[in-house]
């Protein structure tokens, strides 16, 4: 049920000749040809055009939040999912100047909020378990809130989406994150572990502490995707991978954020491999990890601005970058077309 | 008649204050923070909007073009100056895609285009000298240039416009570019030129040995920003500096595409330094002294994405980032305002 097909490669020579006759020298358009031919390949036609791009924001609460590893505590998840909901966070501004659709699903919060059109409830639970005590959440709800995960974005593309970019909420997850790029990637903890928003030297000391007794209790347990999400992750972390998962069956294109948004796709990389093919990675964000975990993914990012937001905010920040490469794709002469002298 | 005012530093405490209490933790934002406050300087209001942001592409020719310095001829300038008016270039791609109007300015060119409603001819000559025998222009011409420049803005801003793209087409303009460089950065030359759109060994060498000759020959001329642009510069480099001159005196936003324009960009500080306070640099392209030419003006681009096609591509792909910055700014709610436990 995880399985996505390969994207077709055999029509990736026709999409780079046409890239390469168009009235600009060979290569000059950089990272943004590469950006053009992938989403030709994804999008799968002779004229892609984005419609309906749609921002998810999964929201989650962590049991190790409350252990002081954060600027927060879990009561700001679901203030900030109400913030969402009264269109007042930098999501809500960016989804806004980009058109982009923004729903948040709430994945298991300790403050539940109000129903809202906005929000979506999928809630696995309250909180998981705090990691270094004890397993996030058993395998079956990890398997569960995966499903929940696929539903919403199916959901999204059957309204006519076919860019879905996956960003989060959740107090501690950086924490989450931090361990599974840990136990997946082999690089020491040291270099998985950031400040997330901002913590101090102190917090910091604690949070590795933590990651480092989370990964030792369970080292026996996780042979698998599905046991590494359930020992280290998180409800949104999860639903992630499962938006994802379910965006590349049908052929659409997920837009990954930061630092916990490209753990969660790790993951989803270990659980059904050729979702990668349907990534793009927004941005490097300043959290200490994301650079190895991006080249862990062979992934460049388009944009480094030295976002620690979350929230899916570097997705509506790219999503233009997207759109001119489908828009030089789609419109540029060649050189015939313009009687241009052919430079290449 | 150069002359610009240094934007008010009066206000920047009450507008970094504004963002810091907004619903995110402090500096998470990150580049788009700062873009957000030199925005606002700028812009000088409580609301600060964007209004019909406006492209120049200003083309030129250059007498060194004859010399095997580039991968095409000078009749590729007019050719594109005609691929722009009929729409097929990378360049109306983008403004078409970021709503940016377009105008093309024809500054001298070899192979003059008809008129059409989007070009405006503003033409010094057909083409500059060869700078490695003679200066590029008289400095009479610089100044003319230059005010042609300035008058171009002015009307665009007349007509609304706040904010202004800077680009450009040219044959054998990074090497003009990179003279400039190389006189005003103390950069060796090594450093200072590279394969502009693609040019191979041989080409590169000739390119240096032409630069050296030109900045040998005019060295005891050039004693002020109008005598080097006059010994090294081109028709539309000249213009472009009026156009960021003209751009900052109205208090507007002025926005720097790649190496040419960085290097107009470069002299307009050395003419009027207040100039630099309006310029929002859009990216670092893949050039190789572009890097280095952005360091000499303390600045940091937005996007980094191995462009190096010049017409002002990289405005256009900044535009939404700045779109953004303001985005944030107008609209998220504070701590106070969403109820949201404060997190710095």
């Amino acid at each position: 049920m995880y399985s996505i097909p390969a994207i077709s490669a055999q029509v990736s020579t026709k999409i780079q000749h046409n890239i390469d006759i168009k009235t600009k020298p060979l290569g000059a358009l950089g990272q943004l040809e590469g950006l053009a031919l992938q989403l030709c390949l994804i999008l799968g036609t002779d004229n892609p055009q984005i419609t309906q791009p749609t921002q998810l924001v999964f929201a989650g609460d962590h049991g190790v939040s409350e252990m002081g590893i954060s600027i927060a505590g879990n009561e700001v998840t679901g203030q900030m999912v109400a913030n969402f909901c009264a269109g007042g966070a930098a999501i809500n501004a960016f989804c806004d100047q980009a058109n982009m659709t923004l729903k948040v699903v709430d994945c298991g919060t300790v403050f539940e909020q109000p129903d809202h059109p906005m929000l979506i409830k999928q809630r696995v639970g309250e909180t998981t378990a705090p990691i270094h005590i004890e397993p996030a959440m058993t395998e079956q709800q990890a398997r569960y809130a995966i499903n929940m995960g696929m539903k919403i974005a199916q959901q999204q593309i059957n309204s006519g989406a076919n860019v879905i970019g996956i960003g989060e909420m959740g107090i501690g997850n950086t924490t989450s994150a931090a361990a599974i790029m840990h136990v997946l990637t082999d690089n020491d903890i040291d270099y998985c572990v950031g400040r997330g928003t901002g913590i101090d030297d102190d917090c910091l000391a604690r949070k590795k502490e933590i990651i480092r007794s989370a990964c030792l209790l369970h080292q026996d347990q996780m042979s698998s995707a599905i046991s590494v999400l359930a020992c280290l992750g998180g409800f949104e972390i999860a639903q992630m991978m499962g938006a994802m998962i379910a965006t590349a069956q049908q052929g659409c294109v997920i837009i990954i954020d930061g630092f916990i948004s490209s753990a969660a796709a790790l993951l989803a990389i270990k659980l059904s491999p050729n979702v990668r093919d349907y990534m793009i990675f927004s941005h490097r964000s300043q959290e200490l990890g994301h650079h190895m975990l991006l080249r862990e993914m062979n992934a460049k990012a388009l944009l480094a601005l030295d976002l620690r937001l979350g929230e899916g905010s570097g997705c509506p920040l790219a999503l233009p970058l997207m759109q001119s490469a489908l828009a030089f794709y789609n419109q540029m002469a060649s050189f015939e077309q313009a009687h241009v002298t052919e430079v290449n």
